[in-house]
């Protein structure tokens, strides 16, 4: 391989200094899940394809990167194809050929219009008994595929010592217009992970019998999506979920937002923007205007308000297809300020009609009031009707956090409650409440406001410079000693010229060098030269020891 | 979906306690890679193809997960098929055409025999200017596919009206004995890592300028592998490998044994067996007995001295086909005992007649010499001349790591001196040593000798219970300052049966409960109860936090 190598576009190398600096914001988050009661699981980088096929939308089933099976993996959906074009065209002939002898055409008919599948079933003439619901989709295509193409003379006129070719050809052109699903769940069994969520809600299933509940649980682990990598969206990014299943207290949601607080904080940012709404807020205003079609268009249009005022906000509804009149019942909506409690009277006021909508009204009340009561040590709460992330997900609060004002940058976390977290694996009845945090973008924050500590990216405290094997021995029974007292230090591998060892030191950003000559083995002692300013002193062990503590 | 949801074979859920005990292992590791100077990098999951495949040997290439291509991944195999056989198809008919007017059979017969793609290419004829190697391997098979199949006559015979499904019945049989690795390299560009050493190699070549060298680095993240699941092994696990590539000092083996005593001594596993040879030492041994084909077999046969006995192994060798004579040679082996010093008299004994044995026995004797001068903690160091660990990958000193006597349990770790580490990616004379941790099966070992410490799983200190929104408030008020002091509380989320509250705090193993009734909100305490003993004591704030604490 003559070209340096590469990595696949969308993944990211994290060298020394980039991993120290994750890990810090990460060990941040983690630290303080587990103070607020969380407990880590961690869940197989790949799960079961039909685990995650058609849980995020038929976009998300694209962009769930498959593993392909082991072994001859195109064989047994050839075997089947063939299979199924040779039984389609036998029971074609039959048909045909039986109709010539006074048959029942109207069956024949039904055939083209109806599944395939379900018609041999009810006749008790369908041959493959294990069919999974696949290869039935695999069969009444392959059978539509035929009759297409064919005329019926075509099909009686084939002699039989043409039969295999004529399978041969139908099997090349079924191959040409192939639909993919059909070969993927062939070919593949198993997909990466898209998200944390899913996983979660199959574990909690799996495990139902093991767990106590509520199960405050988080997971701290990557996720993979074929998406097409741009600026800051990348292939394979970490995840920092917390998430509460299997109780319906909205005391967790004053806790997820004081959580919030609580790490944004600790990492040092000043005045995160910790937005709050509620789905049934949003469902009550559709009710209102009488549009629950229309919602998106809705919110989309008014969080522009900033940027295009009140009349620009009204055009591109009325574009929409939402009514004046309508605009004109959520008109308080244009001018949505003051406090949250004037803002939560407000809401009460344009929602009193709507049962959904004065329940959004209340649960909010309840998070705001006691969040505000209680206290936040370093962030805003804003109550944020544009706020809509996930509407086909959630259905009660909705979370999203804004970095501090003067960076540029979108959402640093988000979250909220979806009622029926694990129903999609057959267990009802379990509402789930939780928040994310976005790494990548939390550590863009954190370098561009140089909030990481200095000591994040630290490396070892000392070199030893190497003049040779005796000395060598000497410095390697020190470091043995510091090391034993939790001290970080290296010793340089090669006797080659001191001012290259000094360089190397200096290139890797370590603060002090050891030196032992002869002087220093006969004296017992240590040069501990301070490679900043340049100072050097002579000094025995225990002095050494604290020097470099 | 009905059925209960499970993940694929080989791979594992973790559950809270087993994460946290497998976190405090690998911090354990973490810190101790820190201390002896290695510092952290992380690489993709996957990685492109070209860059894992044909690494690891043919099985190797066989148990790496490969990613499908996203979008119509098949398209492209197919046109290329389709295109190879049209082509083909014709220039064998023109071939043919010619001959019979006056044609060099030479030529012909020489399409049977050679490369069709370097013989067009030498003609000027070839086509396809922009042909991967892949594309030309499959040109070639797909062009003797057809010589295979086809009789001349056939071929003429052809009328033009049947070409198209002529070509498509080739296509379908061609599908039919299809060699899967043109399949694959086609519909996959990706594969999930198999091991960090390739990838770090990949890394260290890719990043040559970035790199200050000698360079340290660790790593700790899963690999993949689809090896057939069995007891305790899986198709996800974690390696954790240290390695310093740039340097060929054997002062490094020195530090690197030293490193696993401090980790095992760290874990509290006492009397770990760090083994250590030398592939130098095999090299001699196989020129010594005049049989380096043979080497496996004789490091095999060596390894059951205990089992079976000296006559037993001289069976097996020379049933292996190893004579009686060269045995003889070796006949110190058999009574290869005493310290360490004394074997590796004896190896300068056998081996003197080998230049690369003798090279072989000054690097293990420099490497144990300084090991025993400079002391270990818990760990023994054992020179076994029958290690032979990656024989083929190895250049010099070979680490593997017994655990603890009392555990009958493979090695927990290995590793050693690869003389050629990024050759493979075209960076030469890059000199490598490093070593693994075994996390799965060093857990087993903790576990079997109950080494984890009971604070590793320690869950939140206190419940707080739940009588009402009230007595709530009352308890997030405090929650909120005991979690700023760094310690671990919750709160039941939900006003239920005391009793169940209870009996969450004892089965999560949450040792105190607080209780705040009206009594203790009136008189600003908090009842604190021991949910061991049942003591219980009322307490104000400062206390509460300090029985917390």
């Amino acid at each position: 391989m003559a070209s340096k190598p590469s990595i696949p576009k969308g993944t990211r190398d994290f060298s020394p200094t980039e991993v120290a600096k994750r890990q810090y914001i990460i060990q941040i988050i983690k630290s303080n899940f587990e103070k607020f009661g969380f407990q880590p699981i961690e869940t197989p980088s790949f799960e079961n394809s039909e685990t995650l096929m058609g849980k995020y939308g038929e976009e998300g089933d694209r962009l769930i990167f498959k593993i392909l099976n082991s072994g001859e993996y195109v064989s047994k959906f050839n075997d089947t194809l063939v299979e199924f074009i040779r039984f389609s065209i036998i029971y074609h002939k039959d048909y045909l050929k039986k109709k010539n002898e006074s048959f029942d055409m109207k069956d024949y008919d039904f055939l083209y219009k109806k599944n395939l599948a379900t018609y041999l079933k009810s006749k008790n003439l369908y041959i493959f008994k294990d069919a999974t619901v696949s290869e039935i989709e695999l069969l009444d295509d392959v059978f539509y595929f035929i009759l297409k193409r064919l005329k019926k003379d075509d099909l009686l006129s084939k002699a039989d010592s043409e039969f295999d070719d004529f399978v041969k050809i139908i099997f090349a052109d079924f191959y040409y217009e192939l639909k993919y699903k059909y070969l993927t769940s062939y070919i593949s069994e198993k997909a990466l992970r898209y998200d944390l969520t899913v996983p979660f809600a199959r574990y909690v299933v799996q495990h139902q019998n093991e767990i106590e509940f509520p199960f405050k649980r988080y997971q701290i682990q990557p996720v993979w999506r074929a998406d097409r990598p741009q600026k800051g969206r990348f292939r394979e990014f970490f995840q920092c979920d917390a998430d509460v299943v299997g109780s319906k207290s909205l005391w967790q949601e004053v806790e997820l937002v004081q959580l919030y607080d609580t790490v944004f904080t600790a990492l040092g940012l000043n005045a995160v923007t910790i937005k709050i709404n509620n789905r049934k807020i949003l469902s009550g205003i559709a009710e209102v205007i009488g549009a629950s079609d229309k919602l998106i268009d809705f919110t989309v249009a008014l969080d522009k308000l900033d940027k295009i005022g009140e009349d620009g906000v009204k055009k591109e509804m009325m574009e929409k297809g939402i009514s004046e009149e309508a605009i004109l019942k959520v008109q308080p909506l244009f001018s949505f300020t003051g406090t949250i409690s004037e803002k939560i009277t407000q809401l009460s006021v344009l929602l009193s009609e709507s049962e959904e909508g004065m329940k959004g009204v209340e649960e909010l009340r309840f998070i705001c009031e006691n969040v505000i009561k209680l206290g936040l040590s370093n962030s805003i709460l804003d109550l944020d009707v544009t706020l809509a992330r996930g509407l086909n997900y959630y259905t009660g609060a909705i979370f999203e956090v804004a970095p501090p004002k003067s960076v540029a940058m979108g959402s640093i976390g988000g979250g909220g409650r979806y009622d029926d977290l694990t129903g999609i694996f057959g267990l009802k009845n379990m509402s789930g409440v939780g928040i994310s945090f976005g790494l990548d973008r939390i550590y863009l924050v954190v370098e561009e406001l140089n909030l990481f500590p200095e000591t994040v990216t630290a490396t070892s405290k000392a070199l030893f410079i190497n003049y040779g094997d005796k000395e060598a021995f000497y410095a390697l029974q020190a470091i043995q000693k510091l090391r034993a007292s939790g001290i970080k230090v290296e010793f340089y591998p090669d006797n080659t010229k001191v001012a290259k060892q000094f360089q190397h030191a200096d290139k890797r950003g370590i603060p002090y060098a050891v030196i032992i000559g002869e002087q220093e083995m006969a004296s017992n002692s240590y040069l501990l030269k301070n490679l900043i300013t340049g100072e050097q002193v002579s000094l025995n062990f225990e002095n050494l020891r604290n020097a470099l503590s």
